[in-house]
Order: structure tokens, then C-alpha cells, then sequence
């Protein structure tokens, strides 16, 4: 069902004409995002140029009962920013990109919801701060998207995930009112956490307005390594062997053969194709304790069996490895029709388990599963290769991916550690919580948005 | 009004006969808290010793329209544990003192609410893990009280306060339905992030079950530092002199003169008398980092006029000059029969402003008013001595506390940084956020929490 062709022009009003799509290519181009979902066409894409004219869309939309969808970059993993199936409308914020101030002294920054994290942490670099959160999509992905969903990246062992960086937010509530919460302070507790609640709520709770983001002094030295082994589980063993030693790396990715070879071929940055499982280590902060953390790394990667360990003699050389590392999931996307990205997450301890599942459940149900992650939080990247179209392989597929969620929470882990729930994983929800989360969830969600037009269905369902 | 009979037979079957108290003498005990507010008589206290009796007494408060205050050790300094004026239930959680796990491979410890703040910090450093939110009041304080208050210390600004520590969560909502939210792993997006919410909620949406904090690996060294100024102005301007070098001391603490001369006479620690502010240094870390670290803090004091530099020779005489400081609030509080311990927060940039308005307030009113606090993350401690029974002096303090949260404000920062609005700032909470803000937060309470018996009137007012 289209809008009518009044309430078009009120859009048109509030953001400006050229800020309101109606075309069937622009809608399409706004129908899915990164998650293996149905396309759905919204009603009307719309961009607002500035955030008071962010605030009176919200209002409008509710006001008409259309159920909005807040898209950032679309890089959502879980279907978190498709639109809703009956007149949905997508609000863009790639106008919204001011980063309004960085404060040197007291290590915080103001943002506009639609910058682009990688160009926000260059600008906090230039200034000689650091902002640490880098999800895999960072290059293009938004600080707003980030915080709506929550995301992680590299380098969550060490330095956390966005909602640790969340200082304050203002938001506009859906009759448009504007709601701030935290501030400028590392201590603030002036009335309830709602920043803490908006931060993961995936557009169902607010519309962000700014964003104050903690920056922090940049690392003074870092090392990365390389360590080849010929099993995945003394990989995995050694993951756990360098947590329980108490070192802290920034980033301890790991990656399967299947990965590694597939990332090579995308990337050439000269990872061993032989090697049956990789980890990229990366230690940072001031220059003695990297020279001994890398040393304990070093030794810890080779009692556990590593049959090399490479350092990276440049800061040329470092990127290359994390750029092949970044490249997985393109590289990964190209070996098939359909990848499912999972991010079912573990206690450290337990990815040695974790990764035997997976091999178990690839067997089982005869999939190509390439893993990679960041296994030093935990977070596992089993990524299964197929054809969605194929109804037989989709079957198994689906089926596996229940028993990968199953065996996450088995080893005291979650469905999710970045990707978020939006529509993909809401089924699953209750089963890793419990009946009372759903339903206190679903009150305030209630209560917040009567209607129900802010990103329905997503989290807790429809 | 008392409880019907049958009413308080039923918690005693809940929560056994002996958890159960009437007497005056008992209800009279915990009237208060450490704000300085008017008592309130509960119409019952109850002890349940597990945590099921725990949800039951919710369920029965609730079914029965009894407001309920939770409260761990009492020293909440914004009337948070004051009970309702009508039929309010005190329940203690001084039986709930379980830690349930400490888990030294994955980082993390599971506890009842009831559990002490040192005791299990305690117990984390016995299994050589590190838990760094420190409460002035850590001696007593119990972790489920510093959830509720989402508690800072002195650690607030390396480290961070309560809420970066806590991964998750369970609850029991108020009809004593199990919520449970977060979990074990660093990184967990699954459902909204409820632990957000509840942190520093001060036990008005929910009544907390077991809580899962996060746990670090200890620093390798530490140095701590004593500096002494001519003047506050210097004092302070070094604060924003280090910070703004990039040094992030795990403890920056500031006291004037005043406060130097009270905690002396009180501890007897050793603290310069003379001196008109002292900084409180310690740099943790890598000993290479805090070697280089405790230099840097050395120069840039003295460039700022410090007139000499102490370093504690040992941890005896580093433990002293914390212990002292520790006791600073005691030290005043002997000082005149009414202290009012405020936490007005700033950015740190704007200390030395802030000190200059705490000058002159306390000039215009002709108050004594001793500042120390947490200097590093902003959140000054200015204490007003006075007699509340001096209806004039009185009046005067208001209209003080009132100033400072202006000027507070003003710099750009906030009315509370640690202690929680209670009831002591609920009618301040406006100025800082939003009408928006407010009525969020009440359909949030008004949705989770219908009858209001959740510790009625904190944060958001009746």
C-alpha cells in the first residue's frame, strides 16, 4: 500500500523535497540489509538534514502510525534495519554526520548519529585520542548504528564495545520529545541509565540524536604477531592458556583453514594456507609491557604447539594482517550464493569446546563452516557458506544453526555478542533469558512506544 | 499504621519467624540512611536468607500494595533506603551474602546482593583478580547496594565505577517473575540490555537476585604519591595538567585545607597541616609505565607550584595515606552535628572553576564548607558542616546546595556523579535533563512498576 500522497508532502516539508524517496529503486536499495532475510520495500525512504527535522519525523511517523526504521550504513548482521512489512518508512541519518566537538582535556566527543566510525576515530586520532570500538564494518558503518546495536569489533577483550564508550545521549522519544541522559562526566548518575538501556535496543526505544563518546589516550606501542598451528583445538587452547595467564591483548582473533584460504585467495596478504588454524595477536600499551606480553605470548603459543610465530616488523606489515582479518567476511561471501555470519559468543574458556562443536555440526549436517572471530572475548564468527535458493541445504542449514545456538548457551555463552537479535534471532530469545525477561521487555517496550512504530519486531518480537 | 497480623505471619512464612521484625527499636534502625533527611519508620523489616524468599517477599509486597525498599548496608547518601512514609517494608539483604563463583579463567565472579564490597574484592585478589570499584564506603557497603546506586570511589577515573563491571544480572520484577539479563561473556547483545537499566535505578524497578561482575587482572605495580600546594587554584590546575598530559592515575584524589587539617586531627597520618591542598596520586601499571608515569606526575605538579613531592616508601605507608583519606567523611563529620556530603560533578577540565565557585558560595553564605574528592574524574566531595537544628543556618545551606548544583551545571557537568538522587535531588533532576527526560522515565516506572511500591518516590519523585 503506498502513503498518501499528503502525508509525502508533510515528509517533504519537514526534511526538504529532495530528501524524500518514493522511487521504486530507492526503495528497493533500502529494502534488506547484511542478514540472510527477505527483502521488504518500506513505503518511503527519508533523510533528514538536521536533527530537529529528525525529531519531527519521528513525531509525524507517529502521529500516522508508520512504523519507522532508523538505518545507519545497513550493515546490520540480524535484519535489524529491514522495514517494517506494512508502510514503512526507512530514515536515513547519512545526513547527520557532524562531529560536533572533541574535547581534549576531558577526553569525550560529540556526534551526530550518522558519522562514520572509521572517520570518527581518524578525527579523535588527529587530536591525538583514541576511540577503540571497531566492528568489522567500521569503514563504513555509523556511530549511531554502533550504539544501536550495540557493536563490537577487535578489540572488546581489552578495550570493551560501544556501550562502554556511551558517555550521554540524547534521543527523541516517538511523539518527538527530546530525552537526554548521562552527560559530559565519567561519573554521572542523575537519574535513570537510559542511555544504558538505548544503547543495543536496535531503534525500538528512541531516535538518537547526539552521542557523547568517551575517547582515551592512545596506546603508546603495539606489537602484532602471527602464530601457525596445526589444529585448531591447540589454537583454541592457546587462547585460553594466554587469557588464564592474565594477559590482556588488544585484539586475539583466530581463524580455521578454511578461512585462511579462502581470505588469502581474496586478499594476498601472505597468510599460510597450510596452517589448520591462525591466531593474530596484537599487544599494546607502553613499550615494556608490549616487549614482555608479546614474549609471554610468544612462549605460550609455542608450549600449546605453534610451529611458528611471526611479529610484525612495521606498522606496513601489521595493517596488512588486519586488513586480510577484516577481509574474511567479503572474502568468505564470495565462495557462495548465501553466508550466514552466526556470532553465538562463549566464556574464553570454553572456545575450545565451542570450536569442536562446530567442526561436530559441520560433519553432521556435511556444511562448509569457515570460523573466525575474535576469540579472545569469545566472540566466534562460524560462517556457513550455501544457497539459499537450494530448500534442501537450507533446511540443514537452519538446522545448525539452532545447534550452534544450543551449544553456545550449553557452554554458558549467549546467542548474540554483536550482531544483535533483530529479526533473526528473537525466536531465541526466551530460551536464553527467560519468560519474565520477554515480558518486561515488552512493558517498557509498551509503554515507550505505544504504537509500536519504532523498528517493530525487532528484539522481542511483534 | 501497623501491618494486619496475618500480613506479617505471612512474611514470616516466607521468610522465616526469626526474619521477621516489628520492634520499634528495630524499625527505628533503619529509618534512615547516611542523607541528611528526616526519618522514616518502616511498618516492617525482613531478612529473607534466600534468594527465592527473596522474589516471594517482593511478589507478596506487591499483590498487597507495600512499598518496598531494599537496602544493603545503608550509607547511601541521597535517602535512597529511607522507607515509604505509609506501611513501608525494609528488606534487608544482610542474609543474601553468597559469592557463588569466582571464575579466574574467564574473568568473572557471580554474588548475592548481600555480599560486601572489600569482602569480595577480597576474595577476588585471593584468587589474584582484581575488582576496582572502590565506594568510599567499601568496608561495609554491599555489592547490591553499589549496583543500585551504579557506586564510583576512587578508582572511577582508570578504571570506571560500578556499571563497567557488571556483565549480568537476575531480578525479580515486581510480581517475583525472574528477569535475567547479560551474561558471562564480555560481549552479549542478546535482548535489551536490562542491566543498563537497573544499574543505578536505586531499586525502583526491580529487587536484584544473583549479579555477575566482571573481573581484571591485577596491576603489576603501583606508586602513590603525595603533593602539596600553596593554593587550591594550583592544586587543581595540576589535576587538569596531568590529565591533559595523558596520564590516567588510577587514583587522583583532591583535599583542601580544611579537610587536611580534620582528617589529621582524626587519623593522624602524617598530613601536612599547613599545606592549603594536597593531591593524592597513585599510577598503577606495568612498573616500567608507573615509574615513567609517577615521573611525569613529579614534573608537571611542579611546574604547577606544588612545593613538595612525597612518594610512599611502601605499601604500609601507602595504605596509610589512603586509609586517611578514606576517612575523610568520618573526619568531618565529628567536626559539627550535621554534614552534608554533596557530589556535584564536572568535567575534569573545569576543576579549577568549580573549586573558585565552592570558594565563593561557601563565602556568601559564610559556611564551612571542606572539599576533597575524586579529583581525576571531576567529582568533587565539597562537605558543608553545620547544625540542621539552626533553622537560619539552615536556610543557608539550601540555598548553598542549590548553588553548587548550578554552578555545576554550568561547567557543563552534573548534580550527581556517585551518590544517586534518592530523594535528596529528585526535584533538580529536570534542570540537568529534559520535561522529555522525566516523563520517559516515568512510563518506564509507571509501566514496570503499576502499584509504585518499588522504593516509591527515588530518582523521578513521587
Amino acid at each position: 500500500m503506498p502513503l498518501a500522497k499528503s502525508l509525502i508532502d508533510e515528509f517533504a516539508q519537514i526534511a526538504g523535497k529532495d530528501s524524500v524517496m518514493t522511487d521504486e529503486a530507492d526503495l528497493a536499495s533500502y529494502s534488506y540489509d547484511a542478514a540472510v532475510l527477505e527483502p521488504v520495500m518500506p513505503a518511503l525512504v527519508v533523510r533528514p538534514k538536521t536533527l530537529e527535522s529528525l525529531g519531527r519525523v519521528t513525531r509525524l511517523c507517529n502521529e500516522n502510525g508508520l512504523p519507522l526504521t532508523v538505518r545507519g550504513a545497513g550493515t546490520n548482521l540480524s535484519g535489524g534495519v529491514i522495514p517494517a512489512r506494512e508502510l514503512g518508512v526507512v530514515v536515513l541519518t547519512n545526513a547527520l554526520t557532524r562531529i560536533v566537538s572533541i574535547n581534549t582535556e576531558d577526553l569525550y566527543a560529540v556526534v551526530e548519529p550518522g558519522v562514520v566510525t572509521a572517520k570518527f576515530a581518524a578525527a579523535a586520532a588527529e587530536r591525538g585520542l583514541f576511540y577503540p570500538p571497531d566492528p568489522g564494518s567500521q569503514a563504513v558503518s555509523t556511530l549511531g548504528g554502533n550504539v544501536a546495536e550495540n557493536a563490537g569489533g577487535l578489540r572488546g577483550l581489552k578495550y570493551g564495545v560501544t556501550k562502554d564508550y556511551v558517555m550521554g545521549l540524547s534521543f527523541f522519544d516517538v511523539d518527538g520529545q527530546l530525552v537526554k541522559t548521562g552527560g559530559r562526566t565519567v561519573k554521572c548518575v542523575t537519574g535513570y541509565n537510559l542511555a544504558g538501556l538505548l544503547v543495543g535496543s536496535e531503534g525500538t526505544l528512541g531516535v538518537f540524536g547526539e552521542i557523547i563518546l568517551k575517547l582515551v589516550p592512545p596506546p603508546a606501542a603495539a606489537k602484532a604477531m602471527m602464530a601457525v598451528f596445526d589444529t585448531m583445538d591447540a589454537a583454541s587452547q592457546a587462547v585460553a592458556a594466554i587469557i588464564a595467564a592474565k594477559i590482556v591483548p588488544a585484539t586475539l582473533e583466530i581463524m580455521d583453514n578454511f578461512t585462511i584460504r579462502t581470505v588469502e585467495d581474496f586478499s594476498h596478504a601472505g597468510l599460510p594456507t597450510g596452517a589448520q588454524a591462525l591466531l593474530l595477536i596484537e599487544v599494546d600499551g607502553h613499550a615494556a609491557m608490549v616487549a614482555e606480553d608479546a614474549d609471554k605470548v610468544e612462549t605460550i603459543c609455542k608450549r600449546q604447539g605453534a610451529s611458528s610465530i611471526k611479529v610484525a616488523k612495521d606498522a606496513a606489515e601489521r595493517n596488512k594482517v588486519w586488513e586480510a582479518r577484516r577481509a574474511a567476511l567479503s572474502a568468505l561471501a564470495r565462495v557462495a550464493p548465501t553466508t550466514v555470519l552466526e556470532d553465538a559468543t562463549v566464556p574464553r574458556s570454553q572456545i575450545p569446546a565451542m570450536m569442536r562443536a562446530l567442526l561436530d555440526i559441520a560433519a553432521k549436517y556435511s556444511l562448509t563452516i569457515g570460523t573466525f572471530g575474535h576469540a579472545g572475548d569469545g566472540n566466534l564468527h562460524p560462517t556457513i557458506l550455501t544457497d539459499k535458493r537450494d530448500h534442501a541445504a537450507w533446511k540443514k542449514v537452519e538446522a545448525a544453526i539452532d545447534e550452534i545456538f544450543y551449544a553456545a548457551l550449553k557452554l554458558g555463552g549467549t546467542l548474540s555478542g554483536e550482531h544483535g537479535i533483530g529479526l533473526a534471532k528473537s525466536r531465541w530469545l526466551e530460551k536464553e533469558t527467560s519468560r519474565g525477561t520477554i515480558l518486561y521487555s515488552k512493558k517498557i517496550k509498551a509503554a515507550l512506544d505505544p504504537k509500536s512504530i519504532l523498528n517493530p519486531g525487532k528484539i522481542i518480537g511483534a
